[in-house]
């Protein structure tokens, strides 16, 4: 059996994020059709405090890919000159359980998550959006910028936040178009970049907000956003973490990437336990919307909020995506397993 | 990040039977000292009936790996001319995160499998043990028996059975001690191999018994073990499959690799559903006897039990083994991750 193994730098020169956004696609849709598998979480937490998680499922019918990721988080390694982030994911063939690659699972996870965001905006921001004002300015936020610039290509001014380092968000638009290019051949030359002085008042002005911090608080309260706004949520992956007034969600139409998933450990969670949200009452699940099954924005004054937790299938599409490019341009390493 | 890739083939020509009979040990130590952990298994049953398994775990301390273990099962595959089981594992230093080798899991679990048969009877069986019967000739059967010859010096009998295919047992011992060497590089000119004719009777004779079969129901009755007669079950691995009365229990001290674990699926779970076994009131755990902590065989009269289940944490040493024998030997592939 011939496999490839692909390394982050691999990764980096062969993944185009218009593929990722295409598999993330097609996975919504498959689970809106119960074709996506996420199987139970293995978490552990190692005597020195190192935690390691593996996720593992998988998205049949059409995308037919299945397998694992294992991530390993060893704050101790920063001493040793080690990286602290480790991951590796193999993908499987779901139809044969043919293996056909192993890879560093890092890129493909931030590729990934940007492309959802992207995605779940395109489905449910007004079409006429113009302004996007992204909250978070950290290592992820490139990925959901860029995507969200591809899949929304109205977009021409775009306001960045850092609520933690607000100074850092001056620097960030300085060298963004050049970094969008370089890192994401994404030509931005129609759009004008600036940083948020003030949240309220950028908030205020915006037509799609992408959150990608890790507040534990709300930083956009329900009073800032105007009607017709859109709000990918994409911080929030754990309990406790959470980035926009819970009250919102009585107010807006909520998808879900994965409904019960988002109210456990997502967005959702903290209005879920406030009650003011549950599985049962969100407007749906973003590959409904995608496939028709829901309607996703009906007026242009609806509030939209997108909240992604994350799918190993998204992962694993990717993956499948990764490898055959990589077969094509014949780069990473052929090996035999 | 650089690791090994390691393919079947690769493995057969890396590992040497004593190096994994030595790493085995190590673990069953480490569990005896609360060093091996053993992660929720995960599984899954495709639409097609396919099967699909992660285990997952490590061994801590001293030998500091942990890991998953991906395994497909596939019966659709044999019409498609491609393998039915397939599985990849991937290890990973659990004193840093970082990832050491991905491989293929089918020769590393037959090897530590034979292995853990081996390390049970050096450990239980009477030293002056010279008869090994061996019941069931399958794939899996060479390792058992390759172990037990390396771990049993003893040893100048062994008679074998095929409880499914009894004229099998004959072709089977014309070619085995020319497979040991071959296949295992393990020198047995000083064993007489013969065919089993009549189970009963050649259980009366023997000193050693390993099972290694896929039955359900008992093949070995207790009225035919003799007093001071060390039995290795392996076959055994979930629910339902049973290979020895469950009356044997009854007399004999039994160890387990992992007690609950032998209790619910392994040779153990059909005598703890009759009462007659349970996790409390099994003799010990084989780690245990490995370091002294409960003594295994007591009288030269005593009937041992070894009941093997497997932990993910053998498949990681083994692959640890490899990946350090692949380094020194400038064998498989090694790939940036």
């Amino acid at each position: 059996m011939e496999i490839k193994v692909l390394s982050r730098k691999d990764l980096i020169s062969i993944l185009e994020l218009p593929d990722v956004i295409e598999g993330v696609e097609a996975v919504y849709r498959a689970k809106a059709r119960g074709q996506v598998a996420a199987w139970p979480l293995v978490e552990h937490r190692f005597e020195t405090g190192a935690l390691m998680d593996i996720r593992s499922g998988g998205a049949f019918g059409e995308v037919a890919i299945h397998g694992a990721k294992l991530l390993n988080n060893f704050p101790e390694n920063a001493e040793k000159g080690l990286p602290v982030f480790t991951g590796v994911l193999m993908a499987f063939d779901s139809k044969t359980g043919m293996p056909i690659g192993v890879m560093d699972a890092s890129y493909i996870t931030s590729l990934r998550t940007g492309a959802a965001a992207a995605v779940g905006a395109a489905a449910l921001a007004r079409p006429d959006s113009e302004t996007l004002l992204l909250v978070g300015a950290g290592l992820q936020s490139i990925y959901l910028l860029g995507a969200s610039i591809l899949k929304l290509p109205g977009i021409t001014k775009v306001i960045v936040a850092d609520p933690y380092a607000p100074e850092n968000a001056f620097r960030y638009v300085e060298s963004i178009e050049k970094r969008l290019k370089e890192e994401l051949h994404i030509d931005c030359g129609h759009v004008a970049f600036r940083a948020c002085d003030d949240l309220k008042k950028s908030v205020e002005v915006s037509d799609v907000i992408l959150t990608v911090t890790r507040s534990t608080k709300p930083l956009i309260m329900k009073d800032w956003v105007r009607p017709g706004t859109h709000l990918s949520c994409i911080g929030a992956d754990m309990t406790g973490k959470e980035e926009i007034d819970p009250q919102l969600f009585t107010v807006a139409r909520a998808f879900a990437d994965d409904a019960k998933q988002c109210c456990a450990v997502g967005e959702m969670e903290i209005p879920a336990r406030m009650g003011l949200i549950s599985p049962d009452t969100v407007t749906g699940e973003i590959g409904q919307v995608l496939i028709g099954e829901v309607p996703g924005r009906v007026s242009a004054d609806d509030i939209t909020i997108f909240d992604a937790t994350g799918l190993a299938a998204l992962d694993l599409v990717t993956a499948k995506t990764a490898v055959e490019s990589a077969r094509k341009k014949q780069l990473g390493t052929t090996a035999e397993i």
